[in-house]
């Protein structure tokens, strides 16, 4: 018989050979032929697992576990089984295996569940075909509808609706993939990390706290063209050295927070961009994340500040901060990360509390049901690249950690 | 009669006129048909002011004020009548044209100077057509090669050597501009300061006392991609992050010199270059300039120093630093910085002593003999723009020391 860590190795492999580029990586589309593949393999697995499966309207395979009580509010557990360009085998799929696996292990003991139990694999989590993302959670929450499925569409101009036509769906009919409030009492999701504090750490597990909020920000910083020789220091407005104090002075706030805050400028330019010319023109982004948003705030005025100063200092200096996006925090049940901190030490997992600074479905769900979330570690925090890895031992503990959360919170 | 700077205008405004691009600034390229009317009007000027006049092998027009020992070494000014794209109508112009008026003037008032005063005119200072620059120093000081003429190309393709056999020019013969070491005393230069300074604060002339030495360089900063959310600040390798602290300890260390140090950090580059990714190569060009390259050097130094912090601190962060171009300063001769300053005062022209930070025919006429530059204020420090531009009373003032201090310098 096989082992369980062999049964998961089994599964991610199995859902890694179909991908539409081969020998780099895993590239599943929503979909497609071999997304088709994929959903035909997680069908097999829920059924010999002895659940009953059906596709909803937007094709989440949901494999149910009945109840005693079949009314009683959902437990539901899963992950997306879409990914992204020649991404890695472990991004979604882990958390559909995770739910595979445990799913497998409560049939094998023939535990009954108070309450149903539903293990599902999302579709469409990435945005990599249509853009956007988040699609499954969003129809299971009443946020997708069925004109928005025309406009998306993929690099080929293939229309979200069109596709969900070739692949078996009903675009008219997406509404009906939506849940009721209180039909669902809780979405657990076990998801890789995506970032190295897990590994460094040396730590099994992490328990998710919150998915961050964020905030993007381009800001536009207008100075003056001066001649790099000809121009003192004190008579320039210069925008790049006014951006340069502006990001150290966010990096260092943001430090100083010490809450896991997070801020990020990945992407600067310069014009006219010579290098004897001052710099007229300087843009660039900021990404902020935190658990609350009060800290993402912190440093943005942080940054503005040091621009404040920096117009007050320099003739000629303005600047304009342009938000892009906000995303409130998504906050993970408090009880549900007892539960898993309690079991984890029984089964001699060992833990850490930690944000998630990436979205998930959970995120969206969050606006359905109680939410919460595992993290398994990710070898040197890659993810969405072919290195993408997870150690299928530590796996293997996680979707363990799965199973006794859902076993307790489904037999009450 | 004309007033002195009713002629001043006249003259700026005439060769104004010489101009490819009409009603923007002024285009006048090396060699051009705008190039040969300009000539023509300033050898109408000189023959007008008495001098015997004649064109060197690379097309500058020498306009020669005999002394009363003719082998004596010389006493030469002038500047360059060459243009940028769409540049002004002052730069190289308003130091041909106090030339000019100083010949004028010398003239009127029957002075036979001791020893030789050549008035000059050159060419292709500026690099415009042909790129490099300073191509008619460089042939006095022998530094320009025939071979080299056929290499320099403008963007139609045609060879420098070629354009010079159109405007009546023998490339073959391009050695014969060169000047004897002792053939030349002294090369005294006006020119537009292209800063702000004198206007900022309200200064008649500038008495140059070096022009300064610069280095430029390009880093490379090397990091890592991770994702703005899911990777702490710890433990990132931030390349636009140590790009930012590099800069701003640059720029305070050229502050905190404050000997005129200026640094410039005009082209930043990030890669991949999107919001959500830490950016893992960030590129930025250094230019420092100063009176010494200890200066130079001390704020390359604290950028390097920066940066090597950085590395110490991030995990996977390296760096390389290339240099691209070094020129030593070159000073002006101190006994004439006083000359100017004694005759100014004398005239009741404001002096304040600056450094040049741009590059000058003075520059290179360094090697040969000994250098001086007056500078004449510029509004807003403009410079290569059609908005460049200085008060013909300015350049009056300027014009006015200028002869003064040839009347000194050829009386002995």
């Amino acid at each position: 018989m096989e082992t369980k860590v062999e049964r998961i190795q089994k599964d991610i492999e199995s859902l890694a050979q179909y991908s539409q580029v081969r020998g780099i990586g895993c590239t599943r589309y929503t979909y497609t032929k071999e997304f088709a593949q994929a959903r035909d393999y997680i069908v097999s697995q829920m059924k010999a697992a002895g659940l009953s499966v059906r596709e909803d309207a937007v094709g989440t395979v949901v494999g149910r576990m009945e109840g005693r009580d079949p009314s009683a509010p959902i437990i539901m557990t899963g992950s997306h089984f879409d990914t992204v360009k020649t991404g890695g085998r472990f991004d979604g799929a882990a958390g559909v295996v995770a739910a595979l696996e445990a799913a497998r292990t409560l049939h094998e003991e023939g535990f009954v569940p108070e309450r149903p139990i539903e293990f599902v694999a999302l579709p469409e989590e990435e945005g990599a075909r249509f853009g956007g993302g988040l699609f499954a959670s969003r129809a299971m929450c009443g946020q997708l509808y069925e004109n928005e499925l025309e406009t998306y569409k993929d690099s080929q101009g293939v229309s979200m609706a069109q596709a969900m036509r070739e692949y078996g769906l009903d675009p008219a009919k997406v509404h009906e993939a939506r849940r009721e409030k209180g039909e669902i009492d809780m979405f657990l999701e076990l998801h890789i990390e995506q970032g190295p504090v897990l590994e460094n750490e040396k730590v099994d597990v992490g328990v998710v706290e919150a998915i961050v909020g964020i905030k993007c920000l381009t800001v536009y910083v207008h100075g003056r063209s001066d001649h790099a020789g000809t121009t003192p220091l004190n008579m320039r407005a210069d925008s790049m050295l006014a951006a340069a104090r502006a990001i150290v002075a966010g990096t260092d706030k943001a430090r100083e927070l010490a809450d896991g805050t997070v801020v990020t400028f990945g992407r600067v330019e310069t014009q006219p961009g010579a290098f004897n010319i001052v710099a007229k023109e300087t843009l660039f982004d900021i990404d902020c994340r935190s658990k609350t948003l009060e800290s993402v705030d912190q440093v943005i005025a942080a940054v503005r500040a040091s621009l404040e100063q920096s117009q007050a200092e320099n003739q000629g200096l303005s600047f304009e901060m342009v938000e892009k996006l906000t995303a409130q925090p998504v906050l993970m049940k408090p009880e549900v990360q007892e539960l898993l901190e309690q079991q984890a030490r029984e089964a001699g997992i060992s833990t850490r509390k930690m944000l998630s600074g990436a979205g998930h479905d959970a995120m969206v769900m969050g606006s359905l049901c109680d939410v919460a979330m595992i993290f398994v570690p990710s070898k040197g925090g890659r993810s969405h690249v072919p290195e993408e890895w997870t150690d299928y031992e530590d796996l293997r503990k996680g979707a363990e950690l799965l199973c006794r959360c859902l076993r307790k919170l489904a037999s009450k």
